[in-house]
């Protein structure tokens, strides 16, 4: 009785959802048929990049290498001027099945005949795909790997003139007396020698820059998770990133180990009395690297074991699998919070619940595409959604 | 008519190795007749890694996460234990391709029905091809992403009990005063300090690892190159191993850059200065981790542009294909030396060449499987090749 008043309750937050969003649509057309073909076609602004480099404005073309893309053969305004979100994972696997479930989340849905496209394909380093306003890229493992991509994202995002995108970083992590299966946001990204920077070597000087995370948007992030009905936690807290998966880990189970369990204990239990939650390999060159061009950014990964109690993952491939979602479910969430600007008023049709945790139930999902995002290309097949659809 | 005269001293330069290696196999296959079933069988011996972490031998099962092998579901020394060469590249496609050309080379080859498995899909990490003797894997961008694979595959070969395996990255690299298209053998693999030395931070303190690779397979490697037939040279020297492809080697494409184009020339002045001929970003580690498990190894990259000309790479794809096979060719001759010992005296059809530059032309090609290696498993569907095949 209870989940049926709970499923009838959801329906109408839907529901309303979608006649909100509809009104809204009814809006912009009326707005447009007003306007008619007197209305200025708007020239897109600069990007909102800071500190980007100076030289390439002299490049003509600029070839983004590992991602095969290049200003001379593609038109980034037109092909990624409406990118609001870059979401990046380590593998291409990760960011394909993403970017199909943000398809749904978000509302889009594509002709039944075609499939995503791997934009970055033909440099074989890098996928890329691309969703609405939303683009999806792999980074493989470790922060020399993920520098690339951003260099060549933030490149991107320069050359199609986007305006404050918001970058995520998730993925899987190695949990310090956190349960399994938790979702951490990192609130700071500490390197292997707990200092919050990223070392870059210019010219054989290491310079050390700060590893600054928004932590606006990982409060917003947090207040979006709802551990009673989620099953499961998402917390807030510092993330070790080591250059290295078994020794930079104080892990017993590499090709090599010169200390003994013992002071693997202690060592795993120093960095916890720190606040560090999880380890992972790409936390310090992604924050660095996103606070250096001033986009907003945030990490979320799932812990897949708790290092005090063990080294190998051991846990079945299904519940990996499904643990694997748990930062994209959460992302799913600030986005369609960010695009559909749904309030907590009406549009939770939840159950009121008694647990600790989370501050506000998941919304309803609408299926209405982004409103402030330029319309979708034709070329990506991606059709806009009939009301009532999914 | 000199074209005419050197096709047919080829010609019967291949059919000589052939002769040799089948009166080989005859040999091979009269002792076996003569030791009839009551050859013992060969209780295989530890594996020849040194340095192996004393814990793994309370793991049970061991399992190797990001290539998805565990010794309770694999029979290494069955699978693996025949396993003399160990070559990685970048991307799994370039790896996919060398695994394939080294077939032919090494005279093994498929049923027209399949096709090469990777034998780590199920991980969506690296990927990994086992042809006969050689393990083909690819490692990613950086020095991160190298250690995991190099970590894991030295369990492996340590579980196998394979016996001195030698280890080959092969890559593209940047060129620093040094012809596009040249091979570098790297004698010396220096940290973006200049330093050789790979950083590894055990329990938040840094610890700096001996970049040694193997002088004599360096000096061997470059034996078996022939400038003048080739068409390009090959070279050995210091390898500058950065952390970042843009400001870690000085490019002036990045997102971000704060030197000036006369600062980036001093730099890349003062590296080829200290005897440095080209830069990539996987070098230290790869040296290090292999120099501590006491296996012999090589790097050997093709230099795809000049850094003192340019930072972007503009060469034409099918040009780039071209120069990415070159370190495959210098390795397969290695390999074709070592598997069939083909002597120098009679196997070479080349022509009589006033060229500076190779101390040894290249050996025929025999199509012969390798004699010292264990017989290839029939799942892999691999036969061995009839005489005269390819």
């Amino acid at each position: 009785m209870a989940s049926c008043t709970s499923s009838l309750a959801k329906d109408v937050g839907e529901l309303k959802a979608m006649m909100k969003a509809q009104n809204k649509r009814i809006d912009t057309l009326i707005k447009h048929i007003k306007e008619g073909c007197e209305a200025k076609e708007e020239v897109p602004p600069e990007s909102t990049m800071s500190n980007m480099n100076p030289y390439i404005e002299c490049l003509n073309p600029d070839i983004l290498y590992h991602l095969a893309l290049s200003t001379d053969t593609t038109d980034f305004p037109k092909m990624f001027g409406d990118v609001r979100f870059v979401c990046m994972g380590g593998t291409a696997a990760r960011m394909l099945k993403f970017a199909n479930f943000i398809m749904k989340e978000i509302g889009l849905k594509m002709n039944s005949g075609v499939k995503l496209k791997d934009l970055a394909e033909d440099a074989n380093r890098y996928a890329l795909y691309k969703v609405g306003p939303v683009l999806c890229a792999s980074h493989g493992i470790g922060g020399p790997s993920i520098s690339i991509l951003l260099h060549e994202l933030i490149k991107l995002m320069h050359h199609a003139k986007c305006q404050n995108p918001v970058f995520f970083r998730m993925g899987t992590s190695g949990g310090i007396n956190v349960e399994p299966g938790s979702v951490v946001i990192t609130s700071e990204a500490l390197d292997g020698q707990l200092r919050p920077v990223h070392e870059v070597v210019v010219h054989t000087v290491p310079e050390l820059r700060p590893t600054k995370l928004d932590r606006d948007l990982a409060q917003e992030l947090k207040s979006l998770s709802d551990p009673c009905h989620d099953g499961y936690d998402t917390i807030i807290g510092k993330t070790l990133c080591a250059n290295d998966f078994y020794e930079g880990q104080s892990r017993l189970d590499g090709a090599f180990c010169s200390y003994t369990p013992e002071k693997k204990k202690a060592f795993l239990e120093q960095v916890a009395g720190q606040g560090v939650l999880n380890m992972e390999m790409e936390s310090t060159a992604f924050a660095a690297i996103t606070n250096q061009a001033g986009i907003r950014s945030a990490v979320v990964c799932v812990t897949i074991l708790d290092r005090l109690e063990s080294d190998q993952i051991t846990t079945p491939l299904e519940i990996l699998k499904e643990w694997d979602s748990r930062p994209q479910t959460l992302i799913a969430r600030y986005m369609q919070k960010v695009l559909f600007d749904i309030g907590d008023e009406d549009c939770s049709g939840s159950e009121s619940c008694d647990c600790a945790g989370g501050d506000q139930a998941q919304p309803a999902q609408e299926v209405q595409p982004a409103q402030q995002a330029q319309p979708l290309e034709q070329n990506q097949s991606i059709e806009q959604p009939e009301p009532g659809d999914e």
